[in-house]
């Protein structure tokens, strides 16, 4: 992979006007389609009802501003499509500024910040501004032009499926619902569409894929609505791909309970790559998990992160831009993923074929001359073995014996060579 | 309440001389009658059996004095009951100092204090005196004067039952055997005369309740061998309530393996209200537990206490008197009692009506407008919903929200009513 | 037994050459028999196939000596076993110090130290030595002599076995095949000698007890290959002697899962004769817990020792001698493992008889004066009976109450003769 892959990929796709519905969205799944020419564009009409909620009407800009009193444009939607509230309703009006003041968004706190602030379910309009502008305005008409459309029309997402050995499908899930932001959310999308390559060139793939690019909470609620009982018997482990773009420590979300093959893997490599990263509780919670582990739905879905949503000033603000996300951060993100899926693939449980230690020394795997210090070179062969019983896989034997489950995958093939363990066939796994 | 109606409670009973019999303990009960009308008070005759043990003689006392050779009367029953070791058999006789001593109690590190002694089963007598006073006496002819009996009689307890919608029972267990002494004991029974008014005030009570006023040990044992079967079926939760009456933080007695419903419960609210309360071992049991808990008994019974019997200076001495105990003592332990029966009636599981979130923007339940901290604001309701999987209920989802139970009351109530739960119908209650 | 009993034994067989096979194992075990005349040597032939392994050849040596250019003779074999490699093949030439060399083995750290080398399963010859000795070796010609032989003929070992009530054994073993070293390895057989003599004297044993004297590795492959159905059928607990010489802390190598009897009982007793003994992960095994925990095999052992192997200087060095060990570390190592064997003999479950506490007083086994104090005098006796319920083993309880098992012996059997307790019939013993 190019060291430059991911970071021009999120280059691309960050200036396009993104939200939960509209062009824009079609757009960003266009150019994913172009990456990836396998995935499948699904269209969600308007008013159709998914669970408890109903699709919105599709939203669409085609201008935004204010014309201030000395004729200046400001909160040009152009300019930065954050100036414009998301889904605000179509105006043109002059209104005095106190009127005004009472549609725009700022953050005294962050003085040079866009936030970035939505409206779906209610019907309202507004324009988001830096605190330090909007202390400048003065009184005197405005004319404020939102040249949009809120009507009947549908809501889009992206499905790739990657067919494995078997019918047991690992699921990702990202978002493609936010406009001109790096973290919170070129980054995941960016990351899952180079995992999705890495993914189709893994040969022998045990597991299937079930990749989606959604528009967070009404995407996962509609996506689910729809697929439920099937993801619920294929799904072995699932992550939400969320905020994987800075070089700062990644971060931990759980599933719900924590102690699902997902949380299990992810753990695992966090802790062997990042040993200081941060483990949140699921009380902390803010992404699309809340919908993955929500009671009655259950599945195995947790997140790896770099900088999790609200954990950094830079969040909801035009401040999280193309300089807060970095080629390193989304590669290292990108390498994590890449490290769950090959220890996904590779995790089976193992038995022993002989009862006691093997004669290694017979078999060229082991010195022959039993010297002081001769016993420790093979530890973690006989390590291996000796945890071998079938009931532990692959993974849990990298944790009691405290080596990296990667360190595994190569001394696991040569012992079943030497026929020394025998793979276990998985009643859990179905034939494809 | 009356801020001073526990203590007042306190007061009244103070004075009478009480044991595990005689006409003390019955107009101890004829009080708490008094104020809880519907309390029914048993009698067993000497000498039955009950388990391993025998109800003894009843013991009452008119008069019991030491004359000095000086013709001062000491260690007089009519000033303080303490004087008198319990149980003494009638004496009349006159002796030296030497004789008398043997028959003295007193403490040497604590010389202001009369130390309360018994002898139940042994037939001795004895008197109880300061050991500053001890020092004091001269040697000379003294005469000692015990005007008791101890006779067939019967041994006396009160029980109330207050019933519920279900025939699942909330037990409480309280002394009615401690002479004049405040915290270890007229605290006990004042909390819990005033907690069963309490409970009758419940409206729509989930459980019933059963309330005993006994003797310990021999009242609790002679109770368990006449109740246990009925007892085995029916209690959910069970308590044993003494020493609660001075301003110290509180303790925790856990029942003897410690996972009840009960401990559960009385841990939750000592946490919540009082973080820096004392945890005790079963091992440092000395209470009724010791019979409610052991082997083949084994009721969920644990203790919340103010200062734990034997690990203040005062206790089992005339200095536990009324000045250590006080209206705020015993109406902070009156209210943990109320906050553990308020969670036991609202202790429910729930199951989540629908899948995924709720749209709760549709339901005036949530902002509509979505900025950078309106997801924490309804955070706890979201994760009190996400916890609603039947098989937790209200209690371990305030533990795992990290929210005391009681505010989670109103807001099940509030999502009951919006359909978006519903409570389980616990198979484990039969309907009264 | 005689304060010097283990470390005569010890000095004894300390001179004689052991390996895996040979004379020097038949005449240790002819010695270990003198004292345990029930002894039965077993021996397996040569070639004979045990699980992965083939029982190697049977080395003798007669002698083995190096003459230097000088004359000298030096690395002599007669001064010390440890200067011939284990296993060397028998060979007679005469090569200058270069070709010398690349068939020495010393240790640059340790200059003053024989190392100890064997190649058992490798056709190869060499001669261990001091390194200060090997860096004033002199350029010329060397003779070297080795005559030694290495036939088809058998592997020896020991196997004692005592009977109890129950066909259920207690397993110890311990290791015959290392030369002229202390701790690691005359300490093991000498302890375990003394250990079996301690067992015959045991009064109505319990249980059966199994004990083997065996070469390390192929000894344990071998015996398992033979009587693994009965092993794991009969073995309530075992036991790995090794390194139990010296007088420093004690040192605990778990059983591979770390909750079996054997542990259970080992870490109690080591926890209650010294605290800070060491605690190993089964990471770091290194003796024949390898065989006895690997999969499928599985019997509950582990391991007591004083300084592990590996974890000592002097380890597998000529520096382990006859000073490393001592009477007292000896000693301590025997009185440890007594103690293993007291609990297990003693560890049985018990029953209360009657419902609630008994009544001690009329018993006779409790004050009848009840004093501010004495609540406290019959807590172990409290404590104890109210954890028998049947669920609770006697050590367990010792755990629960905080007291070393052996303290709980006399008292159980004392409640069990006032019929306050019953004993349990394990259903898990079969009657022998």
């Amino acid at each position: 992979m190019n060291v430059n892959e991911i970071y021009d990929f999120a280059k691309e796709i960050f200036p396009i006007n993104r939200s939960i519905t509209g062009s824009g969205v079609r757009e960003t799944l266009g150019i994913i389609q172009r990456e990836l020419p396998d995935l499948i564009i699904h269209t969600i009409p308007t008013g159709k009802k998914c669970f408890d909620w109903y699709i919105p009407k599709e939203w669409n800009v085609i201008d935004a501003y204010i014309l201030a009193p000395d004729g200046e444009k400001i909160c040009d939607f152009k300019n930065n499509n954050l100036h414009l509230m998301g889904y605000s309703v179509p105006i043109e009006l002059t209104l005095d500024l106190e009127e005004l003041d009472k549609h725009l968004h700022s953050l005294p706190d962050q003085p040079d910040a866009i936030p970035y602030i939505t409206s779906y379910y209610k019907d309202e309009w507004g324009f988001c501004i830096t605190d330090s502008q909007r202390k400048k305005l003065k009184d005197g008409a405005y004319s404020v032009v939102i040249d949009s459309s809120l009507k009947d029309g549908e809501l889009n997402y992206g499905e790739l499926l990657i067919k494995g050995d078997t019918t047991e499908e690992i699921f990702f899930s990202t978002y493609i619902c936010h406009p001109s932001m790096g973290n919170n959310e070129v980054s995941g999308p960016s990351v899952v569409t180079s995992l999705s390559k890495y993914i189709q060139k893994v040969s022998n793939r045990r597991y299937s894929y079930r990749i989606i690019f959604i528009p967070e909470t009404i995407g996962s609620i509609a996506y689910l609505s729809i697929n439920l009982m099937d993801m619920q018997k294929k799904i072995a482990a699932g992550f939400n791909v969320t905020c994987v773009g800075d070089d700062n420590n990644y971060s931990f979300m759980p599933s719900k309970h924590g102690a699902t093959l997902s949380d299990k893997v992810a753990l695992h490599v966090l802790k062997n790559r990042d040993p200081v990263f941060k483990k949140f509780s699921f009380l902390e919670r803010g992404s699309d998990e809340r919908q993955y582990c929500s009671p009655g739905i259950d599945l195995p879905v947790c997140s790896v992160m770099r900088t999790k949503y609200l954990e950094y000033d830079e969040y909801h603000t035009s401040l999280d831009d193309l300089n807060f996300i970095s080629p390193s951060g989304l590669n290292g993100a990108y390498e994590v993923y890449c490290s769950i899926i090959d220890i996904l693939e590779n995790n089976y449980n193992y038995t022993n074929m002989i009862l006691c230690e093997p004669q290694l020394g017979r078999r060229g795997m082991y010195p022959s001359t039993n010297t002081k210090n001769s016993n420790s070179s093979v530890a973690v062969m006989m390590n291996f073995l000796t945890y071998c019983d079938g009931n532990l896989d692959l993974l849990d034997i990298a944790e009691l014996i405290k080596q990296p489950a990667w360190d595994l995958f190569e001394l696991a093939k040569r012992l079943e060579d030497e026929k020394l363990i025998k793979r276990q066939v998985s009643h859990k796994v179905a034939k494809a």
